[in-house]
């Protein structure tokens, strides 16, 4: 890995040992689509055979989704400064929709480049910027109602099957197939994953494929209730000048663990520079929150905010290539006064500085009137709208209240208004929110929304572990999974205190990787439980290489299994030593099962009683005092 | 806190300064029942008042359940060898349907002194054993029955409530009480908890009292799915000896983070007189698998335990004191072939055991041909069967299947058995479990069993994640203790490989309270929305010692909390003055609430609008340019 000469020093060569170190026994594959140039990758975890002990059984390799793009693929070569392939251009390009810009279109470039930042951080412009040309809509979702299946859409479709059809015979053998149905909210989900099929999800709402334009370098990926449900990693900058390959360590550390998007957070100087570098570093879609940017431009005094300078913000972003953009523009005027006997009152920052701005001009945010126009921007670029929940609840007291559902109308009618130009749109929410009452917020928010994909973030069950953000996340995260959240965003142990350091973005990503993944296995994703019965039938069979191998965090997984190696040997041999080495509970089952299996005796029942039976008299053979007192 | 002196150098001086520390801001309480000796332990923290700034409001103490006995009371003296005081002596003794015997009845403290045990990890016998007299039943449910209220009850009664009445106006004025009503298992929980209706939850079944009479020193709890979600902590103790000090640290470092009851696992040597250490110091009640030293007591040989040999271990441990025993009585010969087609076979060690003494034998189990002797030694001493699921589910695939459901009938058999002499009862389960298993489980376990309680284990909501055991098994107890589960047993971070370490005993306790909290939440429970709301209030109002104090783990929150602010002072400070110090959540509410307050509007609506034009007029009138561009 390259980067710059001062970049080189520590950063670097702990991003390529760490974040970029191959996934063992793993191995980059890639399933071509109709042409050539549609190549999805995705990891094969390959595994050992059951040990001949237990019946030499033959194990298939595991095929799963994979969010590290190339950077676990020793075979890719990354240059931090030059930035991944464009694997998106030619399809962008070929459509003939759009036109390429040797300078911003908006003169953004040229904002940019005579701004405050130094010549130390600065990061180069896009070599070309496209934007749509007059009267053209480049969105996704336009296509989709066209008909059109984009190669975008077709890469989608083959990386949510992860090569079932040319495994399932392999995995059907090795009793990996799913064995509970899911409640498939309501509706199963589709067994296969047809292009046409992400394509008409997409037309109808219920799904976005956030890619924008000018971020070529993403893999294609979808966020939709009625597929694998995502993981949004938040990670944020400093202030201060770091170097290019730190920056781009946090964002390769987060898709490591399972991040599918990154929400960029950062506050400060030079945040465009690091989303330059971020970008063009990136292999999965990137949000940002621009008011935050805007608040920058008018030295953090939000009500000298206005139109003007957040225009002028959302086209610099979007000529950058930020893929979706998360904006508060349902949070009217009318609705603050519904938060004065909130217990936490407003908790989002992007609703605080727009609440300052209403409250001092006594006027309708210009997010919300001037909503039409920031749609015209969008689809010039396809950018998504995230649009923010700024009055979700902060506490446990403030859920689903009136703030709350209020404004969720409104973002129900923002929902029409973006569509009517072709817009993507997920919804965002919902704050802290208890058990039982996640099931109405998210049935409130399809029908407010027309079934926009529902994005969750702090969904917090309860107030009082501060510390453990992750957990008390992951508990109401997997719920709202379940019931139909599309993507679910990772929050950190230590969240409402600080920005996450490495081991609390690891502890957060896998958190709420693991409640994801428990929402789909509820849901009945047709290819969620292969993994789960991979791992556990390794687990069964003693092959523990193969247990940490299939995990979802490999290296976690082996530090604990070897630090308690270490210190509990004794305890451990002990344990296993109870029943002896002939006793344990994959020999007993091996037992009946070969007795099964030798006698060819039709009726397994039948078999296992007789071989009961046989063992008994072999046992009392062995003799010795059966019964004996100790 | 004294111990022979082979014990003092580290553990107990670690124990003394961590496990034994006193709760910040803290101090115990004492609340007086009918009785003087009624005297139950609740944990009290003080709070600040609201900053000046923000209205200088008085905030009311909180009073939340406390499961560490003397142990964070810095006015009690801890004696290791004494052990704790009996609180429950004179209540048992007084009823007049006890003897007490100078030796075991059985012999068993004899057997015991005599067994292999060097000297130097014996413990002292008790110095009084207790057991019904003749035709006497001395069970909590027996009394019950007979419409007896026992002190024990009324203790029991008033720590559920946690002063709620004492307090409620205190609360009430706060803003402290539950705002959401919770979906209280289809019937509303009691909005209080009075002796009777404990009596009567106890009479129906529905809950368990378990504290042996043997067992005085523990304070009463109770387990059922209308009152409060318990937390077990699991331990094990090493077969090497270790100190007193050792092994009661781990006890009360269990306690400290929310263990309401603890089930000791240990297997090896000398468990007998590590049983003893732990019984003589432990405030809450201590469950055990006595299928473990039975099989010590064969030499880890299976097929040469016995009826005998298990009977004589039950009424050693009976005389010790212990509370409960899991005892896997449904596992029948008939349902062992039901296993051959798992995944994972068989996975509970307890059920290993006697499935390989099944299959020697080719005989039914005599956990089962004996269950109504085993029922009659439980009620001479008040131990309360948890009836194990032998056949539970050890990967997401084998959840709810025939093996499991068939062996569930058998519970339910096995459960009248026990309530016709009198005997308590709860149900153990499920194992891995995919979250929309979850409500189908539960329901089967109530009807098949009576709705005897439901303590459930392993619930792990995927099989993918090992090394983060503790999260995955949060996301699935949360959900069972939603839907009725009355005790969740915590899971350490590597619990399927390991015994855990002090960490993991806190991490898997912290994350289990975590759930049986979102699981109060979620039902309802009249008094758990105060702490979340107490603390939400805190963290709104920049009060940050009384946002740790609160917490579940204060330790934890301050040292997340002061490692950040050390490493990110600039980042924090940043993000905080993003809108300056006149701008904030809570001076933006609390401008509002101030001015409506000030200008004695009676509608509040109406002053929130007036203000805002007010201050829209100020900041104008301060001027500057707004619409500024940057």
């Amino acid at each position: 890995m390259s980067a710059r000469p001062d970049d080189m020093p520590n950063a670097s060569a702990r991003l390529c040992a760490q974040a970029v170190k191959p996934f063992p026994n793993s191995k980059k594959v890639f399933v071509q689509g109709s042409r050539p140039d549609i190549q999805v990758g995705m990891r094969e975890i390959k595994v050992s055979d059951t040990p001949t002990v237990f019946g030499s059984e033959k194990n298939p390799s595991l095929t799963v989704y994979d969010t590290t793009g190339p950077y676990t693929d020793p075979r890719a070569s990354i240059d931090l400064l030059a930035g991944l392939q464009p694997l998106r251009a030619e399809w962008i390009d070929e459509r003939g929709d759009i036109k390429h810009l040797t300078d911003s279109g908006s003169g953004s470039s040229a904002v940019r480049l005579a701004g405050r930042s130094p010549d130390t951080v600065r990061f180069p412009s896009n070599a070309v910027i496209r934007r749509a040309r007059k009267g053209a809509n480049v969105t996704q979702l336009h296509y989709a109602r066209k008909g059109l299946v984009t190669p975008e859409m077709e890469y989608v479709a083959i990386r949510e099957n992860r090569r079932i059809e040319e495994l399932r015979d392999a995995y059907e053998n090795g009793g990996l197939l799913q064995r509970h149905a899911g409640e498939g909210l309501g509706a199963r989900l589709p067994s296969e994953v047809t292009p046409e099929y992400v394509r008409d999800e997409l037309a109808a709402g219920r799904a976005i494929l956030p890619n924008n334009v000018n971020h070529p370098e993403s893999e294609p990926m979808i966020i939709g209730r009625n597929f694998r449900v995502k993981v949004n990693a938040s990670i944020n900058y400093s202030a201060v000048s770091s170097s290019i390959a730190e920056e781009v360590e946090k964002l390769v550390w987060s898709l490591r663990f399972g991040g599918d998007t990154i929400m960029d957070l950062s506050t400060g100087k030079n945040i465009e520079e690091t989303r330059g570098r971020l970008l063009r570093n990136s292999p999965v879609p990137i949000g940002t929150v621009p008011i935050y940017q805007a608040l920058e431009k008018v030295n953090g005094r939000a009500e000298e905010l206005s139109w003007e300078v957040f225009r002028e913000t959302l086209i610099e972003q979007a000529e950058q290539g930020v893929d979706y953009f998360r904006i508060h523009a349902g949070m009217l005027l009318r609705y603050l006064p519904l938060t004065a006997g909130r217990v936490t009152g407003i908790s989002s920052h992007g609703a605080l500085i727009m609440a300052k701005w209403c409250l001092a001009h006594h006027e309708e945010s210009f997010l919300f009137t001037h909503f039409a126009d920031i749609c015209e921007i969008m689809k010039d670029y396809d950018v998504a709208f995230s649009l923010g929940s700024g009055l979700r609840a902060g506490s446990i007291a403030d859920a689903n209240d009136e703030a709350w559902s209020d404004e969720l109308k409104t973002l129900g009618e923002l929902t029409k208004v973006a569509w009517n130009h072709d817009v993507q749109v997920m919804i965002e929410g919902p704050g802290h929110l208890p058990a039982h009452m996640v099931k109405a917020n998210i049935e409130n928010v399809r029908e407010a929304c027309n079934e926009a994909p529902y994005c969750t973030l702090e969904a917090l069950t309860t107030d009082i572990a501060p510390g453990y953000d992750h957990i008390t996340t992951a508990i109401g995260a997997a719920q709202l999974g379940r019931h139909g959240s599309a993507m679910l965003c990772s929050v950190a142990p230590g969240q409402q205190w600080a920005l996450p350091d490495r081991d609390a973005i690891r502890e957060g990503i896998v958190s709420c990787r693991i409640a994801a993944h428990a929402a789909d296995l509820a849901k009945g994703h047709p290819v969620a439980q292969i993994r789960d019965n991979a791992l556990s039938k390794a687990r069964f069979e003693f092959r523990r290489e193969d247990q940490f191998n299939i995990s979802l965090d490999p290296d976690r997984a082996r530090d604990v299994h070897d630090a308690t190696e270490e210190k509990d040997a004794h305890k451990v041999a002990h344990f296993c030593s109870l029943c002896g080495p002939s006793f344990c509970s994959m020999k007993i089952t091996q037992d009946v099962r070969d007795y099964a299996a030798n006698k060819g005796l039709g009726d397994v029942n039948e078999a296992i009683t007789k071989g009961m039976e046989e063992k008994a008299k072999e046992f009392v053979e062995q003799g010795g005092e059966v019964y004996s007192k100790a």
